[in-house]
């Protein structure tokens, strides 16, 4: 399949099962909610090592908040329910607890329910107050600024990690060119977060290495400045190579990530020095969710 | 001592000693370089739940850099070293190795080494290559983007943490407009970050609780919505607080801060709400660096 | 009528029949779109001095847009056709025709055309291509970077120009703050402008003046500083007064964004300094539209 | 001359005198600052048809600015005193004084003086007040607010407008890629501004126009899409120029802004799709000041 002179390889993106949560952080105004959730969602971009991934997922107008005010909604994904509960309430303490003028509320609905302000009202030292609206209990703790209203819980669902496309371009200017086209695309899809920085990763690895300690490296087929030296999987005229990872709520939402991402990389097209769309997965045995390039863009 | 019709309490902000480092990241262009930057400072607030203290010093000009690219330099603060350099590790591994066009470098000479691009060679999986200019190495990581560049280490140095100031303000947005005048000067003082999210922290804390596995709680003292309900140290005007925590290389770098800081706040003045200057400290039996506040605006 | 403690003023906003347009600027990415559109839209923010009053409406998705690519949405007011034509031709012509990677588009459908390419294309030098597509005429247009892509019209329409609310505020960054969340919550509303620098003003000004050169002067009636030596409007505890200009493409668009932009400085509250909403007008003889505040909040 | 690979062509850039001017603007924090300062040099990309070129100089530090708040530098260039003292003042009415919290300050000293409150004085309709400080007068001038506070006059010197130099790159997002990286190194310069969007000009033209009405047309030798059509003065592998346009206090001034920005393009180089550093001139006879490139990157 070729669209606008950019081949789109017959192969596929392999993803796993996470879970998810969603918190919307509200302040006086915009800056500041989205100040705290750069804060809160920040050294998040892989599971492994930051201990989740997590993303600004997108802006939200003061009459789509619960309290009103200008607000931003932050999506965590995690391996595990434990995990995911433990990133959010340390990160939502130490970052949005923190923060000037916020409030923090559930952005999800779930029957299984997660700790927002339920363990953070402990902070109150005992002048924190509960308080029930309309079946949903708040907990209002008392701070300098005020008081930081946080809801009670958020919700905890099933989800989607890994899924991702490979940018091969003539060059790095490029190729960054075209995923900063793809990110700006993506960022306006909901229920998906782009959790590497600026939405992009450029080190993208393979299962295992040569040193024993270690379980990935770099993924060398895709390295531009080996192609003499391994087996490459790189055209001769593609000298950079960028990825862009998504994780969402469904596997739809990830189809449709892609979908526009792979599309606004394609408008650059050929000319502008696009060559190859790839994807990157295990063989198809790992993850049980297949996004087939081919498939997407048809 | 008054200010503009703000009284500067006569008290002081008590500070810790710390191992601190700085790095710096340069990428094809600022944009690029501070996505990095502030994706590897992010949660980074305190150091008991985050790891470390981070924050971003300031942009750098090509000429400034290494590798003549638009730069940024991060400053990143722990109780010891050994700490320092495994989140240094950690968080230039997940967020700025992956991160597209960067390169990093020291930012800071010291006779303690730690491993900057060291350690992080190893992804290359056999593929990097070392290289010495004047005396410093290098590491050439193979990328899907073509090569991370990363000095071998940068230097870890003795620093202090915890330099603070309160602005006691009639009203939340007056206490909030005074600390954005204070950070907007105090970003400009080298060898500073204030790692709260945006500079600022409302959720300032007293040593202990009243539950036993909390070693720390609100500072009910400065809580205005508790003013009846506890010995309050704020006066009737009072209705909004918020703190300004800073770390610096040296006990002068944290003057420096405090003194712009103060004064921008000072600024604003009482006719902008803005009532008076405190700072929180231990009673001076734990912090060896005390920093005074009528000493530091004298 | 008295919101959050915040008082709603009898009185009514007057507005005037204006002229508008609308075109959609793209580029490589939604940064460039951003900065073709702020040049384009800058020193706009008075119709009398500075021939028109411009804004950016919204960033567009690439799905939005006619190429594909981000987007952003500007509109223009003038008092009439012709110098709105003319200001739309100089604007585009010395800040998106030169902005590298723009097109540009027509934003609003109409019977009456005004020129977006039509005599851009004569700066071809008769290298220019007309093409149509689908009944839409476009320019090709050969610059340095390329192509400069242009729809040879884009559509007047009838308009409101001057809408308008005033935030009194016990203090300035009390008033700023109410503004700030104001705009935050204004700017998601469609089809209207803000045109003053972040969609504030605050130098309200009067008709007449007591140097005979002058048609308006400082609305003393409305100045703190001036509340012992002139018959002042203003409250004893109010020492801050903002206004907020909208222009709409009609009444109903205006009476939306009032209502969310008050609604939002209603939300900060009396609690926050916030004393009154009030409006300017001139007696409602001259300008056809009236948006009585009360109404509007009801 | 070759650079990384770059060919520095033997070519000069030809400027011509000015005249220039600089204001500091201040506000209750920078953000506002520069939101003023962005209205105020908005559609001022080039002399001929939006009345001056203007931009910002860079932000300033509250210990730098005459009000101790945070602040930007503007400066606008004119071919005449006249001219330019009238976009001043317009501009500095219109988006200035208008601009919330914010005040206005001389920015160059000079034996010729031009109005910066001067005339803007009559708005507070007898209400304002001089004030001199230090031999220097000030008008404070009453509005809603508050007060605005600026200073008489700031000073208006020769200056030289019209340096440039052109990127020619293999593509599109590789011009911008390098024209990027120069901006961003150029404007850490001082004394100087770029005029145009972002800094770039993509719509570089020649002297004359098949059309007689015309007094300059699209640069065809430049243009990619015309190699086969014209004389064109392009390589084969060369789809895209973009051009930087650099206006300064002295020729100095420009000969520092020209060496950084070129050198941050030679940075990224012939690998990243650089091929060559160009520059416009009108063949040495129009313009006293010439630029040549090679003597620049000696």
């Amino acid at each position: 399949m070729i669209i606008n002179g950019v081949t789109i390889d017959a192969t596929f993106a392999e993803a796993f099962p996470m879970k998810a949560t969603r918190a919307i952080i509200t302040a006086q105004n915009e800056k500041w909610a989205m100040i705290a959730a750069q804060a809160m969602t920040g050294f998040a971009t892989s599971v492994i090592a930051c201990g989740c991934e997590a993303g600004i997922e997108r802006t939200l107008r003061p009459n789509e908040t619960p309290d009103g005010r200008p607000g931003v909604s932050v999506m965590i994904f995690a391996m595990g329910g434990k995990g995911l509960a433990k990133q959010l309430e340390t990160r939502a303490g130490q970052c949005v607890l923190t923060s000037p003028t916020s409030a923090l509320f559930a952005g999800i609905d779930s029957d299984t329910k997660i700790p927002l302000g339920k363990n953070l009202r402990y902070f109150g030292d005992g002048f924190q107050i509960a308080k029930v609206i309309n079946g949903k209990r708040y907990w209002r703790i008392p701070v300098m600024d005020g008081e930081f209203l946080a809801e009670a819980t958020t919700g905890q669902v099933n989800a989607v990690g890994g899924g991702n496309f490979l940018v091969l371009a003539e060059s790095q200017p490029q190729a960054l060119a075209a995923c900063e086209a793809a990110i700006d695309a993506m960022k306006q899809v909901p229920n998906v977060i782009m959790p590497f920085p600026g939405g992009v990763v450029r080190s993208g690895s393979k299962v295992g290495s040569k040193y024993k300690a270690l379980n990935a490296s770099t993924n060398d087929a895709f390295c531009p400045t080996l192609k003499g030296m391994t087996q490459s999987e790189l055209p001769a005229n593609c000298e950079s190579v960028m990825e862009i990872v998504i994780d969402g709520l469904t596997k739809e939402d990830i189809d449709n990530a892609m979908r526009v991402g792979i599309q606004a990389v394609c408008n650059l097209g050929a000319e502008q020095g696009i060559t190859r769309i790839s994807a990157g997965n295990y063989g198809g045995k790992l993850g049980p969710f297949h996004f087939h390039l081919q498939e997407i863009m048809a």
